[in-house]
Formats: structure tokens, sequence, C-alpha cells
């Protein structure tokens, strides 16, 4: 038991240099030893939990995807009304990346061109998840009459596909520098499209839906 | 005028030859020899037309740029119903690009990181001119009482956003194998955009709109 905990410790020490060392030295500059100075421990360590630089950048942006989930969970078992837990939750997904990357903004492009093909293939997995929460809330609101849509997963994937181009990884450098321009378009989209799934009133009121 | 009939007809030459060469070696492996040999001309008329191997491949992307807007010209006259020209442009923005690319969809990533950072700000100048199509329409149906939003720009501009994460740049290698699943997922998106668009019966009918 203790050997798992120490054994995610440094898992997590060594993720938190690969930060800092994002934000110095970027991508393609940082090496195994710069890595294994900062964190202080010897490389062999390192190699030990990950077997190459990409991994361990593969391994930072999981954990990144991680914690946003366990922000978006917090989100959705709030009490806020689920509309309002949805619009949170889309603009977390899209400011919680952001923030999480800022500090090496500048050194994105190096990073996402070496990884692009292994991280397109895990992003895959993350959206899946956050989907899964997402879902969770919609089919709550559709049950209290708020929603108005047919499949809750399917709809999640929606509301995920639509926010996906204001991630990081779809940002030019102009765009990197803008949170507020960002949180804007991220409560835009999700003005429409809410309104879109929204049970519309004259249903609600018994009239006749539009065939 | 004869003159700048050559010029650009020397340059689709040689940007066909780009698109054939891109299937057949990628970005990467691909050469100015090889593509001289390919067009049947010299390699110092190529470097007349295009300083370098990356402009070339970003003038090819430029040239798809420009042909999707013609398409989307030419639905945006249609006699269609505003809703449906909308319906058609998204459908079409997606899948124009995909349809261009498929040859080489295996050779992407190679391409897509090569030229990352230069094509992530040509794309805001490709999205705001599709921005300016869509909203045509947009105004067009909100005059005949179809639509309801306060700004067609702005508008236009979410339809774009929440589009654009299935576009090639941002499909993992499964992804880009899959055409009919990218039509049934920007058609989903668009029900939903659409539907969150489309003036409310209750509010054509004279009722009271919620506050």
């Amino acid at each position: 038991m203790r050997q798992v905990a120490q054994r995610e410790d440094i898992r997590d020490l060594i993720l938190d240099g690969v930060d800092s060392l994002l934000g110095r030295f970027g991508f393609r500059k940082m090496t195994m030893e710069d890595l294994a100075r900062e964190v202080g421990i010897g490389k062999g360590t390192i190699y030990l939990h990950f077997p190459s630089k990409e991994e361990l950048t593969l391994s930072h942006i999981d954990r990144i995807a991680e914690r946003l989930l366990t922000n978006l969970r917090g989100i959705a078992c709030s009490s806020a009304a689920p509309e309002e837990r949805i619009r949170r939750m889309l603009v977390e997904r899209v400011l919680f990346r952001f923030d999480s990357v800022y500090h090496y903004a500048q050194n994105l492009n190096d990073l996402l061109s070496s990884i692009r093909r292994d991280l397109l293939a895990r992003r895959e997995t993350y959206f899946e998840r956050e989907a899964d929460v997402l879902s969770q809330v919609l089919a709550e609101g559709r049950k209290a009459g708020v929603f108005d849509f047919s499949d809750a997963r399917e709809t999640a994937r929606i509301l995920i596909w639509s926010t996906n181009s204001l991630l990081p990884f779809s940002l030019s450098a102009r765009e990197l520098g803008r949170r507020e321009e960002l949180e804007e378009r991220t409560l835009s989209i999700t003005r429409v499209l809410l309104r879109g799934l929204i049970r519309r009133t004259a249903y609600r009121r018994g009239l006749k839906r539009p065939s």
C-alpha cells in the first residue's frame, strides 16, 4: 500500500517537473538530464516510470485531462440548474485546459507538432470520458423536463465536438493569448446549443410540436 | 493579360503537382526536384512562384480554401430554404476538406505537424471568409422570419467554431478514415444549432417569449 502511494508520488513529482521545464525550455529542448536535475532524482528512476520524453509529455497531458474530469464531476454534482451546470462544464473544459498550458503557450507549437499523432488518438478517450459526465447531467435535465433530445450520450458528444475547436490544440498563437475571447466564444456556442436542447415552451404548454 | 493567365496556369499546374506528390511521398519526403520532374518544368521556375516547400504547401491549402468558398457561395445562392442552405454549407465545409486531403490522409500528420504554426494563422482568414458567406444566408433567413438572433456575423462564427473540430486538422488517423461518421457528426451538431437559431413557433404565434 505504502509502495503504491510512493510510486504515485514520484510519478507526480516527475510530471510536476515536466510542467516546469515545458515552460522554461519547451518540448524539443527539454532533456531527461534537465528533468532529473529539476526533480532531484536519477535519470534511471525517470526511465523506470516513463520510457521516453514523448511518453512523459503524454502522461503530463493525461494528468491535465484527469484533473479536468474531477472538476467536471464536481460541477455535475452541484445544485445548480441542469442548463447552468452544462454551461459551467463546457466553459471549464475549455478554460481549464487553457490555464494548464498557458505558462508554456509560446512553446506549445513545438510540443503539439512533436506528439500530434499520439495525442489525437488519446484525445478520443478524454472526450468520451467527458461525455460520460455531461450525459449524466443531460439525462437528469431531461427527466426534470428541462431538455428535449432522444439520446443523452449522443447529445453529450455534440456538446464536446462543438467546443473542441476552442481547445489549445486548435488555437493559433494569437488566440492562445486571449482567455476572455475564448470564454466568450464558449459561452456564445453554449447559448445556441442550449437553446436548441431546452424543451420548447410551446411544447411544455401542451401545444402541438411543429412537425 | 495573356501573361497573367499563363502565370496563373503555371501556379495551378505546380499546385496540382504538389497535390499528387503529397499523396505519393508525403510532405517530408517530397523534394523540389520531384516536383519539377512531376510538372515538367525547371526547379527555378517553381522557386519563381513559391519560395519554399512550406510556402508551396500552404498555397496548396489556400487553393482548397478558395475552392470551398466558391462552393459555399453556390449553395448560398441556391433556392433552398435558409435552414437547408445552412445545413448544406456546414456539411460542405467539412466534407469538401475531407475529400481534398483524403488521398494523402496517411501522410497528413507529417504535413500538419510541419506547417502547424503558419497554417493555424491562415485558418483564421479562411474562417472569416466562410463566416461572410454564412452570415448572408443567416441575415436573409432572419428577414424571412425563419431565424432569431441578434448578430448575423457573430452567429456565423458560432456555426464555424462549432464545426471546426471536424476539419482534418483535428482528426485522429482513425477518424480520418470515416467519411460517413464525419457527415453524421456534422449533421447532428447542425441539427441542435439550427434548433437553437430557428424562431420559436410560440413566438411566431404571438405568444409571449419566455423571459
